[in-house]
């Protein structure tokens, strides 16, 4: 009974209700505890919505560590928030948990309250309940009214950016599958990508009035590109040896060079943003990125469509090569 | 492929973001389709959050009815907002599906939509994603800022009153596990209860004002009304001939008494309104009841607490009943 009581439960999650963090400052009405909880939206601003579940055996491994799957979790939406350009406040949580294991929802809460600190998110209710290992998180942000970054904006002769590294988490995941093997210096970096992305939350804040578009890299940046051209109705041209890439990609047999274009362009979980931004956008995008201490990388532009929408990827010679999908479990039919 | 793509998902789930929909009269600025969805709080509102997750095996059995369920998985979380006073206005959907089913998928839709159509709700969001059969549901609502029914208002020698009838759907769930027989027409009656539960939308909404506190009865009355007495501080006395049953019950065989009082003091699933209210406020309920076509029944009253807080349930001759535990997969921690 211990283990499986109201009470056990609000041990773990009831942290933004208590006396004190429950404030008028950070939105939050009425927390955990009640049939709802009741959040003011401050005047001016749009509300951002965005939903994702995990599922353990496809989007984790069992027994995978409860600390990062916390961080993760709230991670991958927190990423959908930055994309929009909206500021994280508030977020549920509902969790289905073969058995109430008290050192795992620590260690799972642990990491979820540690990555919500850091961006001031309250959690403001959940579910949980007993059943196969699946977490699903609703994320709420704000942004003043018109601001959004739509995927819909580009515009043909934009610049194509993307933050930080392409390709880390997919190559942690080869390497964690033992496809490839790595030094240990880059592996502890593979893998830290691959479990504790950094969603880009202050980027997309700052991207509000400069970007014209943007969607954040979660399964492959192939495949999401293909969001924002078939939404603005462009095309666009990437060279992929502007792409970034984490160094220990060098360091890879040349046998081993389809591996890298297939986590480059095609490997989920990076959690970096694309965007799209004007050509007089160039100094300011990298005053912001040395402010930021994020890398912003122009790797391609923004084309005329063709009979649809393409995305045409160049290698050092300029010849085209193969088109990479995204990865697909079903599908996120938003966000 | 054809049935895990993007497109065939979005055909079944993006109806509110299509043309004409995504109105701004509905508070919807951008639908299903990009990395969130934004939305418009009315000023002056403030916004109601719940969450639920429904797992198959635990909260519906392999092979349950889709239609059903996804008026069920719906009608769960309105229902949380109707025990707040909060009127629906948007929801996310995060579905784990062993396959893409196009049958299970159009019927479940369905059955969602038919639910979120009465109460004008538009589905702005969510995920798919392949895995055991789990659906997780967070629904937004609006109300006056300042207006909502809290847990926490119910005073001393206020009326404790119900909406409808308690224990039809878990007399329906005894039924369709042969723990009783019922005749034809109540196990119809009971089934319907247990399978498309009405929540309490319009009746939460008119008594902002009118009630002190309200839960809605989806664990059991006995294990709700304690979220009640724990949050304000008070005891409560019911008279358990006062409760109000469907009829079916009269018709079990005299053994079954015990399962009467399971059922109608522990009984969860019937989503019905618990609710406090002043004794002056008697006529307008009645009043109210007549209006709605609901019956809404005065079931006993608010005590003072004892050394902690405690609800009585008298029989017809006075005497105290056992106390009835509520339903607990692990928690709700909120909603």
């Amino acid at each position: 009974m211990a283990l499986t009581e109201f009470g056990l439960i609000r041990r773990y999650f009831d942290r933004a209700a208590s006396p004190g963090q429950a404030t008028h400052a950070s939105g939050v009405a009425l927390g955990i505890g009640d049939d709802c909880a009741l959040l003011r939206v401050a005047p001016g601003m749009e509300l951002a919505v965005s939903t994702d579940m995990l599922v353990e055996g496809r989007h984790f491994s069992p027994g995978a560590d409860a600390r990062n799957l916390g961080h993760k979790s709230l991670a991958v939406n927190l990423s959908d928030l930055a994309a929009m350009g909206a500021a994280p406040r508030w977020a549920t949580l509902a969790l289905s948990l073969p058995e109430a294991n008290p050192q795992w929802l620590e260690d799972f809460s642990e990491g979820l309250f540690a990555l919500a600190g850091l961006h001031g998110l309250s959690l403001v209710g959940g579910d949980t309940t007993r059943g196969p290992l699946t977490i699903s998180i609703t994320v709420l942000g704000e942004l003043p009214a018109g601001l959004a970054l739509y995927r819909a904006g580009a515009r043909v002769g934009d610049d194509l950016w993307v933050s930080g590294e392409l390709g880390g988490a997919s190559l942690g995941l080869a390497h964690a599958r033992g496809e490839v093997k790595l030094e240990r210096g880059d592996a502890a970096a593979a893998l830290k990508r691959l479990h504790r992305p950094e969603p880009r939350v202050e980027l997309g804040e700052r991207l509000r009035g400069i970007a014209t578009s943007a969607i954040d890299v979660s399964d492959g940046l192939a495949g999401d590109l293909m969001h924002i051209l078939e939404r603005s109705g462009t095309g666009a041209l990437i060279e992929y040896a502007r792409l970034p890439r984490p160094s220990a990609f060098h360091r890879l047999a040349v046998a081993e060079v389809a591996l890298e274009a297939r986590c480059v362009l095609a490997g989920g979980d990076d959690y970096e943003l694309a965007f799209t931004a004007p050509q007089a956008a160039r100094e300011e995008l990298q005053a912001l990125s040395k402010e930021l201490g994020l890398a912003l990388t122009r790797i391609g532009a923004m084309q005329p469509p063709g009979t649809e929408p393409q995305l045409l990827v160049l290698d050092a010679a300029g010849r085209p090569m193969p088109s990479q999908q995204g990865f697909d479990h079903f599908a996120r039919f938003n966000a």
